[in-house]
């Protein structure tokens, strides 16, 4: 999939969030849990933590090993967390967006990570506006915390609920307290979540791979319009309902692109997923070829899958450079011009002669398929058989996905035959949605950037959103 | 492979070396081109770089992205460079060691990039310092600087053909002068070094993997005993033979551990080799089993290729984390206990109630399979059958491979079947000798890490060796 | 003056603000401005700035040259900006306390930079959390924003002087919005806030040094209890009194301690102010000595001025290490027992047999000047004639300045004799009241800290300030 | 003094060494022995340690406290130690300049700092080339190592006395091997070097001051044409003459300019030396003036003095900023006319309206004056009397002081009424030779600068500086 480009006047994120409860070095559990979570933001983290009577946070821009040294860590102390790794977002935001947020209140302090999107939020940050709320950050995140009206004579609890009421959107919401871990899911499961037990505590991650990293076992996921409640001294996690209008519609695109290949979403493995795609689209466009090959890392699974259905053997025909970081020279146009790779080579002595199916997971503005596939022909490749591991994206995400505008989206204007000529492949095909809900074991799935089957509302005119030139 | 230790009184070093003769932007190649060999030495790492009159050098500890910042870069001019990654020493060496070194004199500085280890180290130094020599290094290029005598009345590549007769082991040298390139291997082809062409000018790479990174071509391999010149103004590369008892004896390691899958040396490709041996070790020791997994990153190709072979599905059941770095906080012993994990993941969904086949690219030490072999079977695997791709690593190695001492191979003292009962695995093979031959396309390899038969002589007595406690 | 301590539960701030209207390079501009600031304080600094469209905030922990790289002047466009320095808080704080805070708002986002301390800050806050606010800081100057009620009908400027009007301390507000600038100091003119002009523009400054700095040309000093206003288009500033009751009560500790000696505060040289002080007290209390010494850097005035009017040659006898910043490692206790000295030295061959005077700016703790007296005499002084250049500090500062609480305040409960006694002076002076009106140019000052005269209600009980063991 | 610009093939230093001999916390004491001595050079630093077995070295660019984190400092373990700090080099130099040299030998390894030039440089540097020698970097002190040719059969005592025999120039030596610690000194003396005690081991540094920072006590200075050496478990040093051609030649600019005016050179304080060089000034150029100011940090003492006895009022006219560092961001050329200032800032309410003594301690460029000139006539100073603290300086040094070139020094080919009118003061006096001797208590000093008494042969022709345009 390509680097993901924005629509400016939202900032969208697809994160990740992280969370300890009750347990001894809760902060490096954190630490390691973030690591794991790292594929899902790069570009910021910070963690925030409980002791029972104070709250700390510490946030940097960068990678988490980069912005936890052993002293700030040190700085957090105590035996409840939450985290959070943030997506880039381009050029807006900076420090003030990295989350979690702290909010300090009479009644209690309390911290908030959130991995999602919230399509209400303009309507409801006007309102906030109008009865005296101020914001600090352009975050969709921080209109939550106002929402949360809290007094010493009610439940923040109680808050809260009423809180999520009013917000529309796709979320994983984590609320930490120096008394309460809240856990939230939108209503229609837009975003994972997943409980783990631990030492007699609790953790809660994004994605299950988090589990195995700070040796968790995973409990179960929360559903989708539930708010879990680990409270200190509580025998048992309380479960609310917030809603009755509940639907599972998990991101297909966490399965096709996002999640990493040895997490378990809803109880579906991202590798073995990826590799029914493969399998799947060897069974609907098969074709005659040498070797299969597939673009690092996301699409190695889908790649192994068709090598094994259709009996072509798989090869190494890309390779990535591992050591590519954030402090990158990047080549100037004239070098690029000259053949300087940034990230992908191509194997020439595997390619030469050799007719080819590429494995991709998603085109979306058909770029970097051009370029890939300009190099293996330069590389020798004579046939270049494209199959991507998902169907056409035809519309922009609300939920947190930034796949980019529809004016940016190839396949918003333009028909498979269409595309196959724009990046010059031999034969292109795109999985078929059907294919895509088999390989999820028959679970629903949000579809909407295949199908424009937006499961919420969106609170914007279609004319709207072409006036301001966004789709 | 495990993390490797190091012979403790005598460096050792696999490292990357890097050229450009006669081409613009040779500082911003050499950058590309060390990036793209990164994996061969992530400690250190330097560029040297002349302008036809005046040679310039900057050097640090850490990756090529940390090390050259924009404004390094620009420090180095010139139409010509030489650049080092270099490998970790353990505890020794610091800023002096990191290459290339930068020698001046009155006949002309020159700088030194080396990618090897010389055997006859301990007596050069001893026979130059009883002729005045200081050393400022610890390192074995720094004696090979000094035995290039050289005075206003001969010509340095005289000198340099004299140096080499006198130095013994592995090594690929680079040595750039304002007028010229030179390039030499030792006689019995150890180390890799092979040369492209670029825009009219010459590129040379420890491999062929950086050739692709900076867009140049292929030409050849430097020969075994071969010195070639590139010389400013002169029409041909000159090659000149400084000795006549010439092997190809290629490191069987490059293939196997080292090198990275994209590049080719001496004509086979590296992912090509190690999927080759992943299909002998298939036949050679063919098991009934439910998934073959590999050990990321360098056992994959394996790993495929003996899934292919068995048409037993190949897995990812081991993840790696990708963004663990040097400045990744190390988990306390508590928490390994408890869990915690550095860098690979098991994938429990995928292994749960299988028969695994393992394979991985070598035994060393032995703990790290033991540790993920228990990591696996924790998540669930009911059978392990490991695969090893090449035969069992017995002696140590004198040519820059840090295979740790002979006390420390476990294959020194114990047979496969003990190595079998100490890992816990249920089943243990190494592949055969003719096996990697074979996947070599039958050039011939240096297997004395395997056998025993090196190809120089060692300089140390057995009883030596053995009395410093070292073999 | 001794490293100062805070009063735990209240984040008091000594701080420095510098704001640019309608200038070019109005980033560059505070940068050197706040540079020329950076004795008011050391921990943290941000810039905001307007292009009139758009707001733009960068801030961090450190010094401006530390925080401020080329890269991030950049991202701070427009022709308006305001900046802050920030003294240090005791652990307390961090990033989210380091000002100009940004606010985000429907009616226009608006930037706030304070300096000073509001005395009534526990009982706003406690309204503003019941009618809805949420903290993100613990800093004084977030409750300003939040009473800056404003909404659409109404003009903004209406909305801060309302909120002017609720607040009572010492305060020099800048608060930058896309249209305006304006600068509010309270009303009884605690803290200096001066008005420059520069190119067609204006700059307004904590202290005029750093006019100089700027090249600017001082116009006038805000009043107490104005707000002045700079609006884009408008042809003059405008000046609203948000309040009749208006004194001149200028700190102090501004002229004895705090501000540059270049600096001139409500017309009086800081320089001058100090060195008059000198001769003040070589007339109160006289002395027959070898040489006068003083502390450096800010009593070296008042020890030239008491030089000069006794005779008594001024000699350098301490010496002040100009390299000490915020990384260097503090000598352990047994190197400090053995003589290490981090930033002060006497110098020998000037002490040895002589009878000094010994000037300083004040006694808070008196374990300072214990320690120089020591050190003094260990170098050979006979005699040690301590003279201060204020009266003895008795009471602590509710409005921006660290003066310890009162059980460390050594002279809220010693006399000058047993103070004497307590540091080992021969003998010792404190400066009066009366010569400190009468180098104050006959400006009334602020006095608190000696007399306990606080001019303005404190809102907190004596008896809860004792239950909370703060005085 | 301005700016100091660099002879350009020659690479000259005024740096600082510092040494410890058998003393506990050997390489803290060092740390802040070198802090005392930052004022001798801030672009670079090093230390050197040796634990009786093992050499141990860290260097790097920058400050002290930049250098050396804790990190650092716990690898450099033992009870002896040398450190050196690096004056910047005009581009020259980097990282392998950075001093101590350490030398690896089997003979024994051996650290080298220096201070000062060797004036006999390159034809020292030929004959070594000439018989076998490799040079690694531009630094003269390196030559000094290859010349302690060295062998077992004799002592390296006896080799280091024959090795500076062979040397001319200016320089205080420190080497350090695992027994010894040599302290050298030219026989001219022009760098001074002095021994201090401290807790039954030794200290060494290039100046007094260092000696309170680490609570040493002063013990004597090393004498001219004399090697001391430290031996372990001998009971007292040795003195070795390696000269009888000894001269008492100190660099006066030790005194006008480098030295901490806390330091004693040869028995003489220099704050002392300064002040008595600005009464003598009062008395050999009298003038009615209203204030006296001085240009900080190293022209106070000297205004001091002149005040005194003149009995016109000594003021702060001009105030330096503290905060400048490596980092400050330069302002433009654009900002610079605008009035944006660096460093200083004067002081306008003191300086309008006043005649004024302006006193500084050299011209060597005249660019500074100049400038510093028109800020004071534009902050209204209606007459500017210049007072320098030392004779014209009409030739440039060889002994290691950056005086610029012959072209590049007013005085060469101005007389004192043109550089008057140059710089434009009202009047222009420079102190007599004969008034420095007098400040000096009568020793004698190396004035070479001034009027070109070289104490050395200078081993290169006049023709041959004038034809390479340097002088």
């Amino acid at each position: 999939m390509e680097a993901l480009q924005f629509i400016p006047n939202n900032i969208n994120e697809e994160c990740g969030v992280f969370g300890v409860f009750c347990c001894e070095n809760a902060t490096e559990l954190t630490y390691y849990g973030l690591h794991a979570l790292q594929h899902r933001g790069q570009e910021g983290c910070g963690i925030a933590t409980s002791d029972g009577q104070e709250m700390y946070r510490e946030r940097g821009e960068g990678l988490v090993t980069e912005i936890f040294s052993g002293k700030k860590l040190t700085k957090l102390k105590g035996d409840c967390a939450i985290g959070h790794v943030r997506y880039s977002t381009a050029g807006g935001g900076g420090i003030d967006n990295v989350q979690p947020f702290l909010f300090r209140h009479h009644t209690g302090d309390f911290a908030l990570a959130h991995n999602g999107n919230i399509v209400n939020s303009r309507g409801l940050k006007q309102m906030l506006e109008s009865q005296g709320s101020i914001f600090q950050s352009s975050s969709d995140t921080e209109i939550f915390a106002h929402l949360v009206k809290t007094d010493r004579r009610r439940d923040r609890l109680i808050a809260i609920k009423e809180a999520l009421t009013m917000i529309e959107g796709a979320y994983a919401f984590l609320i930490l307290t120096n008394r309460r871990l809240y856990l939230c899911r939108d209503k229609n499961g837009l975003r994972p979540l997943s409980i783990g037990t631990l030492n007699g505590g609790y953790v809660v991650s994004s994605e299950t791979c988090a589990f195995e990293a700070v040796g968790a076992t995973f409990l179960r996921d929360v559903n989708p319009g539930e708010m879990v409640v680990f409270e200190r001294d509580a025998e048992e996690p309380q479960s609310h309902l917030f809603s009755v209008d509940i639907h599972h519609n998990m991101c297909a695109m966490e399965y096709v692109y996002f999640a990493r290949p040895d997490s378990d979403i809803e109880g579906v493995n991202v590798h073995r997923f990826r590799k029914t795609c493969g399998r799947l689209l060897a069974q609907e466009a098969p074709v005659v070829a040498d070797i299969v090959i597939g673009i690092p890392d996301s699409s190695i699974s889908a790649a192994i899958g068709y090598a094994e259905e259709s009996n072509i053997p798989y090869e190494m025909g890309l390779i990535k450079n591992k050591y590519v970081g954030r402090t990158f020279i990047q080549p100037s146009q004239e070098l690029r011009e000259k053949g300087v790779r940034l990230k992908l080579s191509p194997v020439r002595s595997l390619l030469v002669g050799k007719r080819v199916v590429l494995i991709d997971d998603s085109i979306v503005r058909g770029t970097t398929s051009t370029r890939i596939i300009h190099m293996l022909r330069e590389a020798g490749a004579t046939e270049i058989h494209v199959r991507i591991g998902c169907p056409q994206i035809q519309h922009p995400c609300f939920y947190g996905v930034d796949t980019s505008t529809y004016e940016e989206l190839i396949s918003t204007s333009h028909s498979v035959e269409e595309v196959r000529q724009l990046i010059n492949a031999d034969t292109l095909y795109f999985l078929s949605e059907k294919a895509l809900q088999q390989a999820g074991n028959r679970n629903e799935l949000c579809m909407a950037c295949y199908n424009g089957k937006y499961p919420t509302a969106l609170y914007q005119t279609k004319r709207e959103l072409n006036i301001e030139g966004k789709f």
